[in-house]
């Protein structure tokens, strides 16, 4: 296989040029792509045609492209190929605040020593600029050894991810032609949390939906009603309350109907990362895990759905006290969903559970938030194997598929409009304080991700 | 018995007074006594200072007298009498805010015909100038009926009641000797909802606390931890959920250990005031009273405990959404306390249920708010039945004995520090707007008010 066996040419191509490929990462942190601030639109598009041109000079066809928001950049490598695939990233950046608790300016990109290794530090170092030029550098070095790019590589870059990404649907279904591929590659996830590298093949999805009880037409004086008014934050504990029962189970009816049990194959992968929920736990000042009883650490986190409170809020919770009995109050609620759930389903049980609670002279309002369902790849999918071998060859250590607690939007949109599964894989760690001050990426998560990309590749392509 | 014989003289004399009287507290209310607020300072004490003046004219021994706060106005009439009565009202008014939804200058006091009769109308017309008139109006005409004033009384007004009296305890036990009498008289309160006579003969006390339940260290994101991490927020609506039962009953325990059924008398007596619950909750929008099965309306205001949720917060409650796992959850309640129950003991009834509820990395810290204990009077003080005729002489209605959902602390002062009893007389109606733009007090309320203060003091001096 030529891809293979000039892969060894394409890595050494890769560590002889990392130090040129850290002064490109750190020009391109340097330029502030804030996308969420208007301030910086002129700093975010700069980004965009900065990351053009870099495509161009590889040789791909790359343009910047209008949306009603921050501009996309798409770029393509010649037709053909073993199957088309579509790279991933967003060049824009979480805002810096607070500032002051940054070590230097945030877009003054450094390499430091640290006593995990080197780092670089910056805005956007890791989430999503160094991420995204792993795959980038590994193109480069490709193209450096063979003269060409793989054929029949698509790559799109958003500058909206941030702020919930609200031109991507829009731009999918408007290109999707051009777009639609047989597998995404997605480079915005981390390393499992001892570093072991690792495919994320399953995330949970969303329901948020928001209450409001009302009571009296008016805040009343818990002296003069108290004892026979309805009391809205009374009403609303109480449903709430009533979600889970004492073993931690969701007691909305029908809420576990269609959820699978794990393969075979997961529950023994994720047994073998030894997660240990009381060490996780302790990380954030907790040590007990609540959720059902019968259930692991990692079902509980990416393969079981939840139902939690986000916010509350009622009568008077400022200074001092008021004697007040509300005339209404609210509450933000969401459930992680699993694959076999259907977030319109849960949103309606959600709310005839409410309603139950409600007295006759009382109402409960209800106000939809985002909702998308789980996501779970198909890993039969001979990819998903391929990729595992070549991260494993990569880090020296087995690759494991894992799961995911949150979305990842985007998949869910390339599920939606275009039909197809993502692979994500990334280097992030941990301790790399994405969308907090003094961010960073281990230069090894940098120079190992580009390394892998060019493994993964000369096996798909 | 003399004073018997010249009530008649004294009531045709108010009669006769009433154009002046009128006018007496029209210059009353154009000084504008907001006692709570700083720059109002000087025309708090030009009240004091007008009112301590009247009383001298009336032949009272009246002096400003100063404290940590707002000064207290203290008049004496001559020694001896059947026995020592204290009038107490306040002489400070609440803030005008929003000034803009009067429908003239709040202090321009005027007497305007509405359809409910002629009013006066200002703030403090009602609370508390209105009513404390009505008594210094009686004894104006008692004064140029007899030629002396009744032995025995001493006068107490307050300029800082608006603003929870935080100089009235030190005054009470700095001057109790020359304050204590047999009986306080308080003209603060309203005729029951139907315009009839009333004396409020106990009062429900108060204990309110604030908990805060402490979770993770930081807030979490609902994708990472959701499932495994304790919610405060959910911590928190279990644990004030099961306050209460399904039929409205406190489940804490010892709750309502100590508490006395209400005496055959006071049954009979409230029976007949033909409280409708359904028609009192449809004025506030509302229609079906809660609270326990087996209790009529008015035991579930006036004298049945309550527990109530005055504020709760928690999470995100703004605007959009975020999918957090907060740090910590709060909430302040409150309990209404009746006769035998002891405030202290019914917070750590309160502390101890909520302590059930929380996971052990969790943590409930407590913050106590203030507390009173309840107030009943001692009815068989033959001034309750001679106050009653009176009442009811002046009204040609049967005069009530009522209860009060909420405390007047003065009363529960005057028992602590003095150990004395009040007798609680007032003549404000339900739509004279305290505390609200356009206040009034109906010119019955005041003409009636002072009468009824004349035939009470012909038959208790």
């Amino acid at each position: 296989m030529t891809t293979m066996s000039r892969l060894e040419d394409v890595l050494s191509a890769l560590d002889a040029d990392l130090p040129q490929a850290l002064e490109r990462l750190k020009a391109f942190i340097r330029i502030p792509s804030v996308g969420t601030d208007p301030a910086h639109d002129a700093d975010t598009r700069q980004a965009a045609e900065w990351l053009c041109a870099q495509l161009q000079d590889l040789g791909f066809a790359a343009s910047v492209r209008e949306t009603s928001g921050q501009p996309m950049v798409v770029a393509h490598s010649g037709p053909g190929g073993r199957r088309k695939l579509l790279f991933y990233g967003h060049y824009d950046v979480q805002p810096v605040d607070p500032v002051d608790l940054w070590t230097g300016d945030p877009f003054d990109a450094r390499v430091e020593d640290t006593p995990q290794g080197k780092v670089i530090r910056g805005r956007g170092a890791c989430d999503d600029k160094g991420q995204l030029m792993t795959f980038v550098e590994a193109m480069r070095a490709w193209k450096q050894v063979h003269g060409t790019l793989p054929d029949g590589l698509v790559m799109l870059f958003e500058g909206e991810e941030e702020s919930g990404s609200p031109s991507l649907r829009r731009f999918l279904q408007d290109n999707a032609d051009e777009l639609r591929a047989s597998l995404a590659l997605i480079c915005d996830t981390s390393l499992y949390s001892d570093g072991r590298p690792a495919i994320t093949t399953q995330l949970r999805g969303l329901m948020g939906d928001e209450v409001v009880i009302r009571a009296a037409d008016r805040d009343l004086h818990s002296g003069s009603f108290g004892g026979l008014a309805a009391n809205p934050i009374q009403v609303l504990a109480t449903a709430l309350a009533a979600v889970k029962d004492a073993d931690g189970r969701v007691t909305l009816a029908g809420f576990y109907d269609g959820i699978e049990e794990l393969s075979a194959q997961l529950r023994a992968d994720w047994a073998d990362l030894g997660f240990d929920a009381t060490e996780f736990l302790g990380r954030v000042g907790l040590g007990q895990p609540v959720g059902e009883k019968d259930r692991t650490g990692l079902e509980l986190l990416w393969s079981r759905p939840t139902f939690e409170i986000n916010g509350i809020a009622g009568g008077y919770a400022g200074e001092g006290f008021k004697t007040v009995l509300p005339a209404e109050a609210r509450a933000k609620i969401s459930c992680r969903l699993v694959a076999g759930q259907d977030p319109d389903r849960i949103r309606e049980t959600f709310r005839d559970h409410v309603r139950r609670f409600v007295p006759a002279d009382c109402t409960a309002a209800f106000h939809a938030h985002g909702s998308a369902p789980a996501s779970r790849m198909d890993i039969s999918d001979p990819a998903f194997a391929a990729v595992r071998l070549a991260l494993t060859e990569e880090w020296g250590r087995e690759a494991a598929f894992i799961g995911a607690g949150g979305s990842i939007p985007v998949a869910g949109e390339f599920r939606e409009v275009l039909g197809m599964d993502s692979l994500l894989v990334g280097f992030a760690r941990d301790d790399d304080r994405i969308h907090s001050p003094n961010e960073k990426y281990n230069v090894e998560s940098f120079a190992k991700g580009a390394r892998s990309w060019a493994r993964i590749m000369a096996r798909l392509v």
